[in-house]
């Protein structure tokens, strides 16, 4: 008996769906598994951060989907604390590192899966390091900012966060919850780059509602600390902030240190490309998935990284159904996020408008103004809609919504769409669902395919 | 000049909808409107009665998106509390009865629109007419019912709704609002026939948990009066409900006796029939929509009647670019429809069992449980998945879904797809909108249709 041996690096989201699914088509018998953690955690949700340092969810453990306890229950032989420090292709086999003994040692595989995730952008700047400063990318992150705030001498307390992407503000409420003044830093234009910047400035406007101080434009250059080392105001450009914690939310980049080093094909974003069935191209025994991938834009035919959890569960599940015999493929996304600050929700599919320039599509807009629910139904609030659609075919491109209660998820019918290939006017007959606690006669996507039919007209293509 | 004229039949939402989009792009010199609207009101949402009853909506007027005078002021000629009693196929012209001052009198046209609508199914039973019984069709019917409940003696007080489809189960809700008892009493095997039986028994459940009382497979035999002359209970088989109010919500037919008396196409259900562009067959200076005709259901393949208001509204927009030189189709429909009884939602599209046997098509199930966001982030509730996929092809065939917040909008994501002819597994990479607050990792749409593709899987297809 020669069982297959599977090695898996990076023990949460793709590469233990991807062992978990391996093992489910395939009995131990058949197939070893072996995956290598570097960190405390397995299969947690990161995306649940901010609501664990906001105190919605009470507890760390809440957010861990599986522990490595429960893994090791159905046959992964998982090392925690374990770092693969090199990958041997031609030799098919990985180095680790035992971070508690100091170990080192080579194990074969017959198959791999990388999955090294993503790695928070720290920008290189004088008193990054100061305590008070904390990322929000891993469990371990998210206890030393709750610690740290219990540091935080009472009285008025400020809060600086540099970044205004979803984890920015999301980080921004998760502060505010904890009674402090908060200041979001931003770089761009308007808060939420994900979002054109007129819909961007809805997102400011609420935000100033909720009595957090977004500055655009705002280029950080140093942390200043105190007397006593920790961190004390935030630099940016003239203006210093004063901060008692400053919360990072810049965003993230594929961890792709040991494929590099190897020369495993990257893309244009430094993550790793793969085909269909998740193989790093090139290489029939290697798989890879997850924070660490580049994903094909399906609207704008080329890569893009994006990290976020639902891929990684995606390519988990399709890695571990083609290393378990089955059959399983990812075809890509349209790019569709979700998020909220406060009651303030948040969503886009597709392409903003300098996405669509940059890969040479003409484009005509509309924006609607509507509401979640009937106008006369109780609760009805504003939800704002912009929708692009391709001059000539009259193809969907993408949607930005902007809203309250029912906003954000409304932009699935969008993904939907954007999948399906729809033009904006086999949009306008679409049949969502219509009652009055629900959605207007004409949901508000509705109101704004026919408005862009109408720009596309007037546009001269339809 | 001779402007052509326009003869609109209802003044509701297909109706009025025509004619403010045919104004919007032909001038008063171009094209004259005549509408007959025989009741007292225009441009109403008959879908908001339930919620005006209940009080969620506190005026009747709320309900009223466009009135007489508002339509007047755009140059079209409404003649309120006026009836058509005929249509002259061939002379081009209708009868109208003024109901104010029983004059009749003739109007010719050069197109015309048939919007009657729907008039409620009441079965021909002892006591239907008693004081105290009341539909919910119209305005009027609302105000009757919102004034009988004030006549019911303080005390223990007790409704009893006949029908447990929508308009039954949103009738419980507002009835108990007013602190009303309530039993409906349903017809078939479980409320919301709408669904299947499986997933009615969750409603039912559902129902129970908010002090509503059902009984299922309960024939309405008569209504009891009291000496009064007021009803008094309710008969079904060998039991008597009390009732102090009776709420009738057993559904609605096409309004189809203009049509049918001058032999206009009509469809198995009793709908007129119509072409893409909504004229009637055969008759291409006669249009209708709304709920009085019968509209293609694109999965089943064949014609079916559903009252509306946002097919009506479609049907409306579709006429009024038609009627007015522009150009506009409405393509069918998949089914959808949402619901809620208290803070349960209910929601489907597509076919169910029943349907799929009944035009021929095999096909697998597959029901899950699951949550509307992120089982840690607080709120958190269980929602159940049902989705029919086409044996062999794997194609979607309906959804049906019920649990609490964001239950019932989720149901569009299925719309989309069966629009689009999407196979579940198709579905399975579909990128929906992920964050915890909204959604857990995998939507519960997607988990249904992972489990679907295992079901066609099982059963040898896929």
């Amino acid at each position: 008996m020669t069982a297959e041996r599977l090695v898996v690096i990076g023990g949460d989201a793709a590469g233990m769906s991807a062992a978990s699914q391996a093992r489910r088509l395939r009995g131990p018998d058949e197939l070893s598994i072996v995956a290598f953690e570097r960190g405390h955690f397995t299969s947690y949700s990161a995306c649940g951060i901010p609501y664990w340092v906001g105190g919605d969810v009470a507890e760390r453990d809440d957010l861990i989907a599986r522990t490595p306890k429960e893994h090791r229950a159905r046959d992964i032989d998982l090392r925690m604390r374990t770092e693969v420090t090199e990958i041997d292709v031609a030799g098919r086999r990985v180095r680790a590192l035992d971070r508690e003994t100091g170990e080192t040692y080579w194990t074969g595989f017959d198959k791999l899966v990388i999955a090294t995730g993503a790695r928070p952008v720290r920008p290189a700047l004088p008193g990054m390091d100061a305590p008070g400063v904390h990322g929000v990318q891993t469990l371990d992150d998210g206890q030393a900012l709750l610690e740290s705030l219990d540091r935080v001498a009472p009285g008025p307390r400020r809060a600086v966060v540099v970044g205004a992407g979803y984890i920015g503000v999301e980080m921004a409420e998760a502060m505010l919850k904890h009674g402090f003044e908060v200041t979001v830093l931003n770089r761009g234009e308007q808060p939420m780059a994900t979002l054109d910047p007129d819909m961007g400035r809805l997102v400011h406007d609420a935000m100033d509602g909720l009595g957090i101080t977004t500055v655009n434009r705002a280029e950080v250059t140093a942390i200043r600390t105190g007397p006593d080392g920790r961190v004390r105001a935030v630099a940016a450009g003239d203006t210093s902030y004063p901060a008692d914690v400053v919360v990072l939310g810049i965003g993230v980049e594929p961890e792709t240190t040991l494929a590099r080093a190897v020369g495993l094909p990257l893309g244009p974003h430094g993550g790793l490309l793969t085909d269909l069935s998740m193989r790093v191209v090139g290489h029939d025994n290697i798989y890879a998935g997850g924070d660490c991938v580049e994903v094909l834009d399906l609207v704008a035919g080329r890569t893009r990284h994006i990290a976020l959890g639902t891929h990684a569960n995606k390519h988990g599940q399709v890695i571990g159904a083609n290393v378990g015999g089955g059959y399983g493929t990812f075809p890509g996304v349209v790019g569709t996020a979700v998020s909220k600050v406060c009651d303030l929700e948040i969503a886009r599919t597709g392409l903003r408008e300098k996405d669509a320039r940059a890969v040479g599509l003409r484009f005509v807009t509309a924006t609607i103004e509507s509401t979640g629910r009937a106008g006369y139904y109780p609760g009805a609030q504003p939800m704002t809609v912009k929708m692009l659609a391709e001059y000539r075919t009259g193809r969907l491109l993408g949607v930005q919504i902007v809203g309250r209660e029912g906003a954000a998820k409304r932009v699935d019918i969008a993904a939907v769409a954007l999948t399906a290939g729809m033009t904006v006017d086999q949009m306008t007959a679409l049949d969502l669902g219509y009652a009055p606690p629900f959605s207007p006669v004409w949901d508000p996507v509705l109101v704004a395919a026919r408005k862009a039919v109408t720009a596309l007209r007037r546009a001269g293509t339809a």
